[in-house]
């Protein structure tokens, strides 16, 4: 019995060798701090968890439309032109299990097997094996410090071949936390619709922000597929709830593939969504904004002052992708130890591409201020006892 | 901007178009029976209720492991020895966003493009579309009431040719309700492993059935594809829940593709799904399960009065094939005309295939015995006004 050849190109999360050893651990009675997850420890939002617990009392917890509650899409419109100021029809907008079915349905309805998709290497470790999950290929773009670690129009021209059909811009993004300013998004876009191809914007981590210039590709075009979810800024990573938007043509195509490999998506969690926009939640999540931004300052000023290489500050998401090469040539090596010997959990930079990706550790501010503190005093001490040893 | 072929091959439902028009009958305020839609108009029962509700309140909505929790996986592995005197190692359990979820997984992790699946015709729509997905070739091989509209180790036989890489067999089955006998699905499943091939089985529908002889695939072999969910006998359509169990081999390419495709499934759904085995969700389930058996037979005896032909009564599931032939050669204008003048929906054949589906109704006993009982009257007003027109 074989599995299916596109499982030899889909790679596993690394990092999940590395949870499982710190869940090890933690077991064995070891203290761990996790800075590998891209999770954040805030709870729900109340009016969020209150939304939610009326609608299961209820008891009538059944399948929605295949696109979503009507009354969700009409709010992610509002909300789009409350943020963005551009308008969406609720017909483009789909209601997805996370961000994550919003990419299978995006690619599901758009990509051909044998297509090629350019992305940036680093970047989120699902995308290419989504692409790979429709026997499309992938084109690794290496990005450097230069784009904040973005693709920009320049790559594009560069990388550009006859069966490219699409890329794929994630902004702020993961790992590297960087964002593609304005303009050059807009470049992008253009360079893209002149080739007649496929633009996919990952838009997961907007709010997540801590400088100004983060922007919606919708701003420039009505013709780019649009991916988002409720899981981090708005704190909800477990309801397995998002959003696609798509462009006009292709509504009926994406209705039609929702229905069959979704049915719809969890529908206690749409309902719980409908409080996502509520004043008391949007305040609530300014404040979390706020606090992410200071542990982002935090931690980036512990990284630079313990030796670590950060070309470009990040400007959002929750995610500092550092240079460790100064302490060590192999970072997954660097994250087993620092893990076996201060209890502090790391991603390596394996899990995000092959771009140097040797010299790289992605660190997670998802936790409290004092748990970051620790993890430096760790991290610290695990530097210095190599740099005697 | 092209949708990508794969689209060209994937169906729409239907019945989502009578739905529509029923929806806007309603809106006008005429009053509709429904009788067209898969999902059980029971709550969920509260047990389940009061696990999701106590686990939202706590706030922690996150992730799961991407095979799901093990305690859950557990309590599967658990009830498949209390119901099926099966033993199944939780490596091969996987929790899954229903069971759509489950047969993207199977499917992702075991087909590859261009192998041949045979299903039935008639059969549950998404099927087909699931292959397409992949861009597999579906084998449609009509089944009559000689074999309970189930595959034969006979019809294998006859359709199995060289492209050909697996079957799949749902019983109790959508549209049907009928059963596969436990000798011929052992018949079926050695001559799959004969020719090496794939056996998907959709057990979404045991637990209702109201004759003896529903069997798992797993009690023949564990080499097998199980394919379950919590929507149907347990009531939580809407909380996107369902499990996969595959043979062992496949287990860490599941894991993979489960961690890709879903990162995990809905969190609340599963910490709710815990309390499905408990005695008193059981016991509400069994009465329900009575419940469904006496609505099945009311609806039986009325169709065949009203010189429906039904040759195998249903012993499963909560749908009644009917053929019409009787009183129309188009099964989809008899629906929408029931739709029209009677405010009664049902499904027509053409959702399940091609096979005479022109001469097929879908009625699901899902509602009320009033609500069965008043579409009944509707029925037989509708029939005599078109016998007499
Ligand atoms: C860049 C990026 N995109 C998409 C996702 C998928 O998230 P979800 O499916 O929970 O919305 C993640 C999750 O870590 C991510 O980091
Ligand atoms: C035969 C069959 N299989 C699978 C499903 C999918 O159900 P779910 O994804 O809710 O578990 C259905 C739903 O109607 C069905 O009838």
């Amino acid at each position: 019995m074989q599995v299916a050849s596109r499982m030899e190109a889909i790679t596993p999360f690394y990092v999940m060798e590395l949870l499982a050893r710190a869940k090890q651990l933690e077991a064995q009675g070891r203290d761990i701090i996790h800075m590998e997850i891209g999770e954040p420890d805030f709870t729900t939002p109340q009016p969020i968890i209150d939304a939610g617990v009326a609608y299961i009392k209820a008891g009538h917890v059944k399948y929605t439309p295949a696109a979503g509650l009507p009354e969700l899409r009409q709010k992610i419109a509002d909300y789009y032109w409350q943020r963005y100021r551009v308008t969406v029809p609720i017909q483009r907008i789909f209601i997805t299990p996370g961000a994550t079915g919003a990419f299978l349905l995006a690619l599901g309805v758009s990509l051909n097997s044998g297509d090629e998709v350019l992305l940036s290497d680093p970047c989120y470790p699902c995308n290419e094996n989504f692409i790979h999950l429709f026997d499309a290929k992938v084109k690794h773009v290496p990005v450097y410090a230069d784009t904040a670690y973005q693709l920009s129009a320049d790559l594009l021209q560069q990388h550009w071949q006859a069966l490219t059909r699409a890329i794929l811009i994630a902004s702020p993004s993961n790992p590297t936390g960087t964002i593609i300013q304005a303009a050059e998004l807009e470049k992008c876009i253009h360079f893209v619709n002149t080739r007649q191809g496929l633009l996919y914007s990952d838009e997961i981590y907007h709010g997540l922000e801590y400088e100004p210039g983060v922007t919606s590709a919708l701003a420039f075009s009505d013709q780019v597929f649009v991916i988002n979810s409720f899981s981090k800024y708005f704190g909800m990573t477990g309801w397995r709830v998002g959003w696609l938007i798509v462009p006009e043509a292709y509504s009926p195509a994406t209705e039609k593939l929702a229905q069959n490999i979704f049915i719809s998506t969890c529908s206690q969690s749409q309902y719980a969504a409908l409080a996502a926009f509520d004043e008391q939640t949007l305040a609530e999540l300014e404040k979390r904004r706020q606090d992410f931004s200071l542990k982002r300052d935090f931690l980036y000023a512990h990284l630079l002052r313990l030796g670590f290489n950060i070309p470009v500050k990040p400007a959002g998401a929750f995610y500092i992708y550092a240079d460790c090469s100064q302490f060590s040539n192999d970072s997954q090596q660097f994250a087993q130890q620092l893990l076996e010997t201060e209890g502090l959990a790391v991603t390596p930079g394996k899990d995000f591409g092959y771009n140097e990706h040797e010299k790289y550790l992605r660190f997670a501010y998802t936790g409290s201020m004092e748990n970051i503190s620790a993890g430096m005093q760790r991290l610290e001490r695990f530097i210095s006892s190599k740099q005697t040893s």
